[in-house]
C-alpha cells in the first residue's frame, strides 16, 4: 500500500473564484466574458448508451474512477497494486486508494481536476485524503442518487449544449436516435472514426472490412468498393447530425500509390497474410485521402489525432486491452508526409476543414505553421491546430498550444476547447482552459503588451470559448 | 469578408516607452545603453535597386503589404480573399482588409510589428483597425510623399549604419556599385547566397550551371570548374564589400563522396536527367564542403539557415512563386550532418566563422550546443547560433534562443539581431529585440540572478546589439 | 587574450540567503524541509583515488579548472587559446584566463556555480573577474592547504552522506575497498558501466572483450561467454556494495535478435573486422537486455544517459580524447526502440528499477510518459525520469525536466538530484537544485495552484531531495 497522506483534513481554499486568474483584468475578462458560456464539447469519448439511458451511477468510484486510465496511471506510480485500481477489490478500497494517492499527484493536472470536479459537481471544498475519503465518497455516493446527478442531470449542470460521441462507422447509432426521440436538451451527435478500416495491419482489420461489407451490402473486397461502403455509412452518419470525422494515427501518410495496387492489397489481407510496413503504408495513404475527399464532399471537418504510442506493454495489454494507461508520447516525424497529404487535397480542391493535434509538444511549431500553408480564405480559420491533447492536456500544455498559435497563427480563430473525455465528470475541464485562456490575455493587457480594450478582447475570448465552435463545425445545418 | 472588427477608435496607450520593459534595471539598461545605438542588419532581403534608386512610394499598401508574406498569412487566416491580398483589388481595399484583419492578430508579432512600425515611423498613435483604415492611409502615404521618406529617408530615420543584401552569385551587383559612387551614408554590402548551384534536383538547376558557365568563361560542367566559376563569383563579391554568405537547406548534407563521382553527377543533371536522393546528396554534400573552404580561404562568414519546408501549396506556387506565405516548420534532422560537415572543415583548419539558425524551435539545443564544439579560441564567439528565424522571430522565440544561448554557450559574444525582411519598414524589430534582450537582464537582476553591475550588463548589451556584430564580421576590411 | 572584463570589484550580493527563492513560502520550504538535508550522490564521475587517499590539491586550479570541461568550452568560446585552457600554461595564468571569462559567463549556469562554490567551500563573497583573480586564487589555495580541504573535508563540509562513483566492469574496486576499510564517514559506493563491452564498433571493444576474459577466467568469445563474465563482475561490484548500473548511449536499441547470430558477430569483430550498423544493433540490443535482465536478478537500478553526440572535433579528439568539451545534443529517435526494450524485459517480469536521462530536452515528454507505461504498482515511483542531465543542469533545463514530469507523471515521487561531475567543488549544485525546487513549489502556492499546507509540500520537498533516493536504491541491503 502506498504511503499515508499527512494531510490534515482542512478546508481547500486554493480553488476559489479567482483560481488562475492572476490579475483583475484576467478576473473581469473571465467572469464577463467567459464563465456563462455553453459548453459545445466537440471531440470526446462519451459512452451515447449512458445518456440515451440517462444512467445513474451507484457511487463515485463508478463514474469517476472506473475507466479513467489517467487516475490509474497516477496509482500504478505511486506504489498501489492492480487489484485497487482495476481488480476486483471493492468500490470502496478503490476510492480509498484514490484518495491516498491524490495528495502525491500535486502539479499533475489530476491534483486540480480532481478537487474542481469535486467541488462544482458536488460543492466538496475539502481536500481528497485518506482521511477525508470516507466522508467524501458516502457525500457523492448520496448525491448520484438524486435525479440531478443522472447522466443528463451531470451534463445539464454543466450547461452542455452540444456533444459529439466518437463512433466506429460500423455502429447503427441507434442511442443517437433515442437521445434525439427523447427530446434530451442537450444535443448529441456522433463523430465518424474509421480507424479500423485505415489500419490495415492491425489483426482485426480483415474481420472488420467483411463485416463492413456485411452491413451496407458491398463489395469491400475492393479499394473502389471499400471507399463506397464507407462513404455510405458516412451519409448515414451525416443523416444523423454528424459533422466530424477522427483520426488516430502515429503519423501520417501521404506515399505516391497507383490505385491499381490497391486491391491486391486488400485481398492479401483478406487472406490473412501480414503486409509489410511499406505496403502498408500504401493503402493507408490511399484511404486518408479518399477519405480525405469524402469529407470535404460531406462538409465535414475532419481530425487527425498524431503522434501516440500506444499499447506499450504487451503484458497489460493482454490483461486489459487499449486505453487502460500504458500509452506514451512518441517521436514520429510529421512535418513532410502531413504536407503532402494536405496539398494533395488541396490542389484537387478538396481539402475540408482540418483540425490537427499532436501528442509530442515538440511538433507544436510544426502544427501551427502548418494550418497557415492552407487556410485559404475561404473561412476565417478554416485550417485549425487543435486543443492540447491528452498529456498536454493541462496549464503548461494549453499554454505552449495556444501561444505556439499565437505567435504563428491566429489564436482569435480557434475553436478551443474539447474534453477527449470518457468521464461525465470532466466537463470542468472548460473551465480550466477558460480561466487560463483569459489569464493569458490579463497578464498581456497587464504587461502592456496588448492594449486595454476589454471589450474586443472579451469578444476574441468569447468566440474561442464558443461562438467560433458554434460558426465553424455547421451542426443542425 | 472578414467580420467587422469592434474596436472602438482610441489611443493607442500600450506601445509607451517602457514597452516590453517591465521593471527599472531593465529601462536603464534599454535607455542608457541600447536605444541610441545604430543598426548593423547583417541580413536581409532589400531590393538593392530600390536603395539605388532611393525609391519613394505611392501609398503605405506598396510599401508595407505588396511583398510582406507574413500579413497575406494572416489575412488568409482570418477569412480574407486572395483578390484582397495579392490580387487585383485596389489598394486602398487591400489596406482596409489588412485593417480589418490587425485586431484579429493580437499576441501575433504582426500586432507588435504593426503598430510599433506605424508609431516609429508615421507617428501614428491610434490602433490599425477598420474605422481608423482611411485615416491612417491617407497620413501615412501623405508622409511617403514627403522626401525624408524615401528609402534612404527610411533608412536613415532608423539609424541604420549597414545592410547586408541577399544575393545571387549570377548578381553583377551594379545596383551596390551605384549606392557606393553616390556616397549613400548607409553601407549596403552584398551577402552571397548560391543556392540556385546547390540545389541540384531544382528545375532550374541545368539553366542556372551553364549561366554560371557563361558569365565566368569557365567550363561549369566539372564540379573543379563549378567551383572555380563560384570562386570567380566570390571574388567579384569580395572586392564589392561582401563578407557573408548564406544558404537556405532543409538540412546540412555531409554524406561521405569521392571526387570522382561528381562530374557525372553533374553532367547526368544537365543532361536533364533526374538525380535520386542519395546521388543529390553526394553533390550537395561535396559543394557545401567546397565553398566552406572558399569562405574560408576568403575570411567571410557562412550562414545556414536550416529547417524550412518550403512551397507546401502547390496550387499557390503555381499561382504566386515561392516566398508567398506557403512555407512551415520542417522536423528535419540536424545534428549528426550538422557535426560531421563541420568537422570535416575544421580538421583541415578550414572552418571560417559560422551563424547557424534553425526553424524548428526544437533544435535550439542542438544548435546552441553545436556551435560549442567548434570555438577554438581564435576569435571570441567564432561560431554563432543565430537569431530566432522567421516563424521564432517573436518574443517567446527570441527568449528561447537567447536562453538556449545563455545555459549552453555565451549570450555575451552574440552577434545579435537581424530583420531577414524585405520591406524597409521592418527596422524597428531591431528595437523589439533590444528592449526583449533589455528586459530578460533586468528580469535577472532584480530577481538576485545577476548582480546589480549595470554598466558590465550595459556592456554586454551594448555589444550584442551592435558591437559584436561589428567587430565580428570586418565589414570594410 | 579576451577583452578585459570592466566589472569593478564589488561584494557579491546577489547570492544571499534568499537566492533563488522569490517569496516566503519558497523561503520557508527551503530552509525549514530541505537545507539541512544530507547529500545523496547517487551518479558521479568523482574519482575514487583521490577519495581513498584522501588527496590535497596545491591551488585551485587543481582542483577547479582541471579536468572541468564545461569551463574549458566556456573559455574557448570566449577566445581563450588553449594554452590557457589544457596547454602548459601556468596554474595561476589559467585561473587568470578563467577568471577573465566568468564576467562573459552571466546567464550561463557557470556564473552560479562558479561564484556559489567559491562562497561555500571558501566563503569568497567577491565576484570573480580578472581584478580579483589573485586574491581569489591565493585566498583558496591556501585554505586548501589546510586539514578541512581535503578531499574527503571538501565533501564533509558538503554534508555528502554517500557517493556513487562510476566505473568500469574490468575494475578492482580496490579504492573502495581501501575507503570502506578506513570506516570514510562517507559511503561510496561503485557503480557499474559497461559501455566497452555494448559499443562493438568501437576501436576498443576486441581487446576489451580479451581482457574481460582474462580476468574472469571466462572465454568471452560467445555471447553466453560475454554476458555470464559481466555477470561475474557484477557479482563482484553486488558485493562492494554496488546497486547501479549506468549506460550512456546514443539510442537505446531494440531489434529482433536471433541468439544464433550473436556468437558470429562477437567473432567477427573480435577479428579485427568493423561490423555494419545493422549487426551492432542485432549486438548491442541482445547485450542491453541480458544486462537489464541481470540487474533485475541484482535488485539494482539501471539507468540510461542517451541522446549525446559526442566528440564531434576530430581534430581535439586526438589532442585530448574524449570528455572535454567536444560534444553536443543529439536529435535521435528514442521513444519506439525504448519501449519496445522495455517491454520485452517487462513481458517476462524482468523489468529492474529504472532511470531515463535524456539529452535534448525536446525528449522530455517522450520520457516522462514512457515512464508511466511500465510502472506497476510494485514499488512507488519504480520508473523514474531523470534529473536534468548535462548541458540541462541548469536553472530552466531542471524546471522543464520537473515540470515534464509534474505534468505527465508523479513529481512527489522524484528520486531528484545528482552531481554527475567530475570535480569535489561541485555539491553546491545539489543546493541550486533544491532552491529550485522549492522555489516552483513556492510559487505555485502563492499563485493558489496549491494549497497551503506547507508540512505535506515539505514532505514531499524532503523525500525529493533526500528520502526518495534513500528509500529508492537500496544502498546497504
Amino acid at each position: 500500500m502506498p504511503h499515508q497522506a499527512q494531510v490534515d483534513p482542512q478546508v481547500n481554499t486554493f480553488l476559489d473564484e479567482h483560481f488562475l486568474l492572476t490579475n483583475e483584468t484576467a478576473r473581469s475578462l473571465y467572469h464577463e466574458y467567459a464563465s456563462g458560456l455553453p459548453i459545445i464539447d466537440y471531440h470526446c469519448h462519451l459512452p451515447p448508451d449512458e445518456i440515451a439511458g440517462d444512467k445513474k451511477f451507484e457511487n463515485i468510484t463508478r463514474v469517476w474512477l472506473n475507466g479513467d486510465h489517467y487516475k490509474w496511471r497516477a496509482m500504478r506510480t505511486n506504489g498501489v497494486p492492480e487489484k485497487y485500481i482495476t481488480g476486483d477489490a471493492d468500490d470502496y478500497d478503490k476510492f480509498h486508494s484514490w484518495a491516498e494517492t491524490v495528495p502525491y499527484t500535486m502539479r499533475n493536472p489530476l491534483y486540480h481536476w480532481t478537487h474542481l470536479e469535486l467541488k462544482r459537481y458536488f460543492d466538496v471544498d475539502e481536500l481528497l485524503h485518506e482521511k477525508s475519503a470516507r466522508s467524501i465518497y458516502d457525500h457523492c455516493s448520496s448525491l448520484l442518487h438524486t435525479p440531478e446527478y443522472s447522466v443528463r442531470g451531470l451534463l445539464t449542470k454543466m450547461n452542455v449544449e452540444i456533444v459529439c460521441t466518437t463512433d466506429d462507422p460500423l455502429d447503427n447509432l441507434s442511442e443517437h436516435a433515442a437521445i434525439e426521440a427523447d427530446n434530451c436538451q442537450i444535443k448529441v451527435f456522433p463523430a465518424f472514426r474509421p480507424d479500423k478500416a485505415i489500419l490495415i495491419q492491425a489483426a482485426i482489420f480483415p474481420d472488420y472490412i467483411r463485416k463492413l461489407g456485411d452491413l451496407t451490402g458491398i463489395n469491400t473486397e475492393t479499394f473502389e468498393g471499400l471507399i463506397a461502403a464507407l462513404a455510405k455509412r458516412a451519409e448515414y452518419f451525416h443523416n444523423r447530425g454528424c459533422r466530424l470525422a477522427d483520426h488516430g494515427l502515429e503519423q501520417i501518410y501521404a506515399a505516391d500509390y497507383s490505385e491499381a495496387d490497391l486491391d491486391a492489397l486488400i485481398q492479401k489481407r483478406l487472406a490473412g497474410k501480414e503486409l509489410y510496413d511499406g505496403e502498408a503504408i500504401l493503402f493507408m495513404s490511399a484511404i486518408l485521402t479518399e477519405l480525405g475527399r469524402l469529407y470535404h464532399s460531406l462538409g465535414w471537418t475532419q481530425q487527425f489525432h498524431l503522434g501516440a504510442l500506444r499499447n506499450n506493454s504487451r503484458r497489460m495489454m493482454k490483461t486489459l486491452g487499449p486505453d487502460t494507461g500504458f500509452d506514451s508520447i512518441g517521436d514520429f516525424s510529421q512535418a513532410r508526409a502531413l504536407g503532402k497529404f494536405l496539398d494533395n487535397l488541396d490542389v484537387k480542391d478538396q481539402l475540408t476543414k482540418t483540425i490537427l493535434y499532436n501528442l509530442n509538444p515538440g511538433d507544436n511549431e510544426v502544427m501551427a505553421t502548418m494550418i497557415g500553408n492552407f487556410n485559404d480564405g475561404s473561412f476565417p480559420g478554416k485550417m485549425q491546430f487543435g486543443s492540447a491533447w491528452w498529456f498536454l492536456d493541462q496549464l503548461d500544455g494549453m499554454e505552449k498550444q495556444m501561444n505556439a498559435l499565437s505567435n504563428m497563427g491566429l489564436l482569435s480563430r480557434f475553436v478551443g476547447m474539447l474534453t477527449d473525455s470518457r468521464s461525465f465528470l470532466s466537463f470542468p475541464r472548460h473551465e480550466y482552459f477558460r480561466r487560463l485562456l483569459c489569464n493569458m490575455f490579463g497578464k498581456d493587457v497587464e504587461q502592456g503588451l496588448l492594449p486595454h480594450d476589454l471589450p474586443w478582447i472579451g469578444k476574441i475570448i468569447a468566440d474561442i470559448c464558443y461562438y467560433n465552435a458554434k460558426n465553424y463545425f455547421g451542426f443542425g445545418k
